[in-house]
């Protein structure tokens, strides 16, 4: 298994075909919880839907276009965090994650998140980096404010959600969007903690 | 010629092959104007340059990717523009412009914007469009402004424009998010004009 | 829309995906009309047909291969006109048009033939053009003849038609082989009018 | 080496990359011979472009497009015999030919172009044959007018054949068509003659 | 017919398209036959199988990767040679062939890999020919044993066989390897055997 | 970093662009100790190279074809690792891998192999692997043979090793060849070691 180790018990796991039937099980099981938020969900119905998925994120990495990893803490997956439309020209991309919501509570995604920005900044070079979030979802937006991310406005009508009921076509939502500069981010505290990966042990 | 007739002295062009050299040589004589909020004038060095650029652009419409239309005031082209950053599922792009310095003043760029606004909420179903100007461009930032339009934010870092001295590196530069969406538009006086297009004689 | 305009009555359109639905209600009213010759309408059973069309005609324009415009007469949709087989190396290609059963005796095609071939020799520097007609279809034969197109041959058996009953297989015709070349063009009093583009309304 | 055996004498081969070398040098050697008929020279001026033809007209024949065969006479190529421009929904083609200066008057192209029509009527199902030559090549017309093609008329300015000197642009030509259609040929004396492939020494 | 000569009575032809239905009708009459060596049975059920077979044949042939030929003996296809695995670094490559079982017991199948063996040695230029065969088929082993190579020893569970009732899956079976380098190839005698193709009348 | 974690000393990692010049630093000072075995050290003389490797690794990776990690020891790439010739079908696939000269003699290839064998298995579900050594190779021919791979035979000339001096061409080599298949890895007692990834600081 490919992985960025964060620590011991967190890890951001590059998915491979034969990760589908888990990983779909994952999504399967937090459908309630993830709807309306995550406008996949309509096209993941299957393990199948999962392995084009994975095939089609694995194309993605190769190409450096988008990167999406799996969080896998304690030996199972439990959502996922990937940077978004990359422009190399300009160096920025956005963040998007998502997590079980039975594994709420134990500042998973504040510590993914982190991980996967010192690797934007530090490893892939980006100097802007985004995060979105919807006006109402406060979970969500706790994290970027939490990090240091600058509140820049909201954009209007800009992303679809799922429709309130089955049938009900997608909405169209506002999203308030952060920004970490990479200046910034090389003045944030948490920003010089060293990379752990791998000497986890000692 | 294939045009979007505005007006008898106003018209947007599909630009075509056989247009490159006189296309070319209204950017050779705006090189100045257009610096620095113009990053491909970089790569705009002659009419073969000019003429891959047209190329690329009629592959992007027939695709239904971007869209560049040349401004063509009194038989003479003057200036650009384009719907960028299309998104299907969200209905949504970027609008685009530049006209030549010395025909500034004659209202040709609010005519301009006005009418491709006519076209991407009326033929294309477009939904939301956004224009965005770098925060100390009064003349720029004017048009959404006068439109109707409404500031969300300030997007810090998130384009390119070209360095003060030819052999300077570009540099990252602020822009404020302008939207206009479909309902906000229908509730302008200006959206009620009805479209010129061809009876224009009468 | 993009149009070339002939005159404040006709334009020749450059269909896109939204002009589907309106077009196909003008082929589907002249079905009777266009049969045998337009072996195009077998394929040809609903909008989804012609914006499949609309789209492949986009790219071949995009890429200088085949280009079909839309006849437009009085705001409506009226028939089409087109260049097939380009030949960029001798500079040669065939022009193809169909007129709605209704439109017939305005001169319609006659002034969209004339408009087109301008458009030909004179922006797209073609040396060569040919019309092809069936030998018993005078109507179609009388526009190259009237245009001063010279006469070369029959050839036997090139074309397919379809046959006289919904089942029966497509047929091959003769066809009566017509070309007009630019020096001769050039001596023609009707290439001397100017094109009228756009400045309609003096 | 893969054939389509005539007689004893004359093969038509499929040329393989093997063959690069040995076919430039007849290409070569009949360079004042062909010019200005074969304006494909000028791009033929090394083993290297031969290479480059070959590889091309093996992916046009396993595609089902252009077909070239050379000839094989007395264990030498000798020649070049091709079927072009083919419509697969008409089922037409055109077939081109060219021999070496030292190999005329042996009847060697009347023999290649009956054996080439055996093939394109009765295994490939085509049902109309043109030969097109220039109307002042008495040599090349003598073929089809001596195989019982109908001369169908004279397309003018439709090829291009070299300039008269080394740095003289190509210059357009008049072809006179002939043609042949299935139903002729099979009432023609000579289609009677079995295929002769393989057993031939008996 | 494109065909490379070996005798009167024998030839390997590079099939197209129109040889669908006759050499699909030889493999059906040998489905028991070649049971279960040939895995390419499963998918091939009818003439349209065979045809896309033909075609996939071609487009390799042409791109120098695999080349398989038919065997066709006094008239009627019994067979197939084939070159696969070709390595153009290394100039390797591997035979397989299978004959009609009517037709075993002439010295088909030996004169066809010696002819083979010539094409690819001395036109197509590899140093290293190889022959599998599974270790308890005697018959096809003789070939190799036979002919001069050497057994170099045997690779376990390689290769695919079908099942031994319909709906088994397939199953692993080794092969023995047996090569043939172009060193000890000139050494033996029937390498001196002349290239009899055409000339076979004499 | 993508890792594979071995141990706390030793990672397989999945090399990215930003990697380029780390690693070519290593393979530029391994030269004379890889010569002659390794045949692509002729076509990497630059970071440039290695990025292109890189890229075409990770491309290969995501259509699950070749896989290669670097061997990542104590925060120094030390070497690679690879799976090639896999083949879905017959699920078997070759492994080659090579160390930098001073981090010999500390176990550290014995190691990576046996995980990545656990990995082709165990993880991707392959039934064959195989490692090809030359015959003089002794160190390299040590590995398979302490693990319990099955010596099948020399495969002669079948690979290319660089020549002696700067400009002597590549030279084709034997090979011998090992295997080992899934349900004897089963019963290797190295075998039941479980997968260490992550959980490493127990």
């Amino acid at each position: 298994m490919l992985t960025h180790v964060i620590d011991e018990e967190l890890q951001l796991v590059l998915l491979e075909p034969h990760h589908a039937a888990e990983f779909f099980a994952v999504i399967d099981a937090n459908r309630a919880h993830l709807h309306p938020w995550m406008i996949w969900l309509e096209g993941t119905n299957s393990p199948e839907d999962t392995l084009a998925f994975i095939r089609s994120n694995l194309a993605d990495v190769a190409a450096e276009r988008d990167m999406a990893l799996a969080l896998r803490y304690r030996d199972q997956f439990v959502g996922m965090i990937g940077a978004h439309d990359k422009k190399h020209k300009t160096k920025s991309c956005d963040i998007g994650y998502w997590l079980a919501h039975d594994m709420q509570g134990r500042g998973i995604v504040t510590r993914a998140v982190k991980a996967f920005i010192h690797l934007l900044f530090n490893d892939y070079g980006f100097q802007r980096l985004t995060i979105r979030c919807a006006p109402h979802n406060k979970r969500s937006r706790a994290i970027p404010e939490r990090l240091g991310f600058t509140q820049e406005g909201t954009l209007r009508r800009i992303a679809l959600m799922l429709g309130d009921t089955p049938n009900a076509p997608p909405q169209l939502t506002d999203l308030v969007m952060y920004s970490l500069l990479d200046y910034e981010y090389h003045r944030l505290p948490w920003s010089q903690q060293p990379d752990t990966t791998i000497n986890i042990g000692d």
